[in-house]
């Protein structure tokens, strides 16, 4: 995960992810491994970028507003977003917006 | 700098910053929080959030288009731009993307 996400060109969608953690952590790591592993498998996923430890930084890419709703709903996702609300963040935000322009240096 | 940036309703911008830090880190850190403090100083700026070490992921908010290309010609911001790229990151890329949509569960 401690990578640049290739994406295609815009425009795409991006979902910003912004936590903040609390001290209840346990099973926190191995959801969000299991999620991360899922989201990989759901249509229309381009990618994803996650760092923070503290503060939690997550976006994921994906290819329309479609797939992002799909993977809002998946059964398993779903049981990790109300843990995520009931026990590991203090505080959450999610911002969806779309990829207009993109560039930089990234050497493979 | 470790908190969810507190943003209005949409639509506004999301610049989404993703950096591969390199071994030669010298004057980065100064630089990195002077270029926050002049961010926050800029017309149209609406927050920041920052996280990460060797990926480091820095997603700045904005009113709009114009706001953003304002900032990226800032004179100092240009000096830290060709420094981000010479000397203290291996790869970067950079989203400008808009926020059409945004919830979550904030406590102040």
């Amino acid at each position: 995960m401690s990578s640049i996400a290739t994406t295609p060109a815009p425009p795409y969608y991006a979902v910003i992810f912004t936590a903040i953690a609390s001290k209840m952590q346990d099973g926190y790591l191995e959801t969000v491994q299991q999620m991360h592993a899922l989201a990989k498998d759901s249509p229309g996923f381009l990618g994803m970028e996650s760092a923070g430890h503290v503060l939690e930084i997550t976006v994921s890419y994906w290819k329309d507003e479609e797939s992002i709703l799909d993977w809002k709903k998946n059964a398993a996702h779903q049981v990790a977003q109300e843990l995520g609300r009931k026990k590991w963040y203090e505080a959450y935000f999610v911002r969806v917006s779309k990829v207009e322009r993109a560039y930089g240096l990234v050497t493979e």
